[in-house]
């Protein structure tokens, strides 16, 4: 297995103390919890996380504007309740903490036992769960993906602006009724912690519908041009959104290079265009990847005001 | 070939169409020179630029506080003469130009015959040459790689600050003085106009010394941890530089997982520390790519507090 890395054992915490490195800003609590060294003082705190293996997401988004905490489990594993825990002990000063969960059995299950034991304790805690991507048709099994990046932002703007932590819930998941998301791989991803790739794919195969966890999409199909994935894509997209002005978001996987990803997004944007879409706030990176995954996913959502003023709002993390 | 592309021949072209639309303050003359829309009425304008296939670099640093303008040449091929001249020609306000060239023999002699012509027009064009890769022992054939992208943002802040172009010049040359680079590669680059790897690896080995146009390293070896691999590559570049307090920037090859870019900064930082060497500032990131290679580099250069601010200065470039 060729990847930079010292050990499979090692992996999450020697990422995490780079992290540290590059980000002075930040401070790691429990092993696997990154936190804001400037606490804040007032204001909902904001938990996210899951399985390592998505970054930047989550811990790169831990800063001023955005998450007061990521809470990293292993690679593609869901972190223990007791993490989920310390984060809510050591991030909530009063104005309760908003904890906000991709939709993964494991996620949902820990992250669910942590507001228990931590309402327990006398902490508020309410949850969201995100559910974007629509490669899953029965809408209460959806993936939560990249859209999960665009929560954290809006959400993170919310409570610097002193929103409630009811308000924040509720504003969230209004939002979140028209965030979608779908994704392709070319391809897969090598996991550092089992030395195996997530799925075998041919020399002119690609996968459509993947997740974030390595796992193989619900069709598998013959390579095409950009423009026909593209297009395939935007057309489950408008199954569940005909709005005529969205926010929309280009995330690449992990190993998908800038250029490519550029030339996806011309896609995405001429065909907006061509369908009389407008879009308001355009996002093009890697914001919730899957290792080194070769691919890229789209997220759209309907335009709000409000949303989009959240978006460009400024935020100390580098990543978004 | 399993690329996110359309054509091999409209590669560059559908790339920076997309680049436009994710960055609104650019915009594209004479095919493929990105400049910024707002052109800086006074100061030095700085021109860089070479193949494609470097994304971000160079045109993503096209920004306030960084470059005027980037000439963006076919993947892995330097841009022709007289597309150099549309740049120097838009950009030029009376203050004279500066080419930041790296150092390859296409980029050289086109950039070079670009300023003679330049100059036969009366604008007043001075030039630097990058070439901070150590894996070439000779000093003057060395490869300008990732530490390029450090001088246009050292000269980027000098401009806007009203130094002069001999002011620039000189200044930016004290610092390339100083500016050593080495990197080494897990997995090739897939090169989308010729369908080809840049080179081939066993499932053991890597490559010590690589550039960023797919070609191979200077040595081959069995594959390792990645502190074993970070030290070799430091004592490659403690032979140049034994300085106590460092700029150094770790590099990821476009490919690489942002995970192991941490545990890649992780040992990095250590090892300095280890040795009492101070870093006074610190990048990590995707800065000059060489396609979806996965691999990093290491940059290293003397700490200089007036270098330091302007690294720490503002810029719009959402790269850097």
């Amino acid at each position: 297995m060729k990847k930079l890395i010292n050990s499979r054992e090692h992996f999450v915490n020697d990422m995490l103390k780079g992290l540290k490195f590059a980000d002075p800003k930040i401070e790691i609590i429990a092993d696997t919890v990154v936190v804001r060294k400037n606490k804040k003082e007032s204001g909902v705190a904001l938990i996210s996380g899951g399985g390592s293996g998505h970054e930047p997401a989550h811990a790169g988004y831990v800063a001023e504007g955005m998450l007061d905490a990521a809470v990293c489990g292993e690679v593609f594993t869901s972190p223990t309740p007791d993490k989920v825990l310390e984060a809510i002990k050591h991030t909530d000063n009063g104005d309760g903490v908003l904890l906000i969960i991709k939709n993964y059995s494991g996620d949902v299950m820990n992250f669910d036992m942590a507001k228990e034991m931590a309402e327990a304790e006398g902490h508020k805690v309410e949850s969201v769960v995100v559910r974007d991507d629509i490669a899953i048709e029965d809408a209460e099994m959806r993936r939560g993906v990249a859209g999960t990046v665009l929560v954290h932002k809006y959400a993170g703007c919310l409570s610097e602006k002193g929103h409630t932590l009811s308000q924040i819930k509720e504003k969230v998941e209004k939002m979140m009724s028209s965030l979608h998301s779908i994704g392709m791989a070319v391809h897969p991803c090598m996991v550092p912690t089992t030395g195996e790739y997530g799925f075998d794919l041919g020399e002119e195969e690609m996968e459509i519908g993947i997740g974030i966890h390595g796992e193989k999409g619900i069709y598998r199909e013959k390579m095409e041009s950009v423009d026909k994935i593209v297009d395939r894509l935007l057309k489950e997209l408008y199954k569940y959104n005909d709005s005529d002005k969205l926010i929309v978001m280009i995330n690449g996987m992990g190993g998908t290079p800038l250029s490519e990803l550029y030339i996806v997004t011309d896609r995405v944007m001429s065909a907006l265009d061509d369908k009389g879409v407008k879009v308001s706030k355009l996002l093009v990176g890697d914001y919730m990847t899957a290792l080194d995954m070769q691919g890229f996913s789209i997220t759209v959502l309907d335009h709000d005001d409000q949303v989009v003023s959240a978006l460009n709002a400024p935020t100390e993390s580098t990543h978004f």
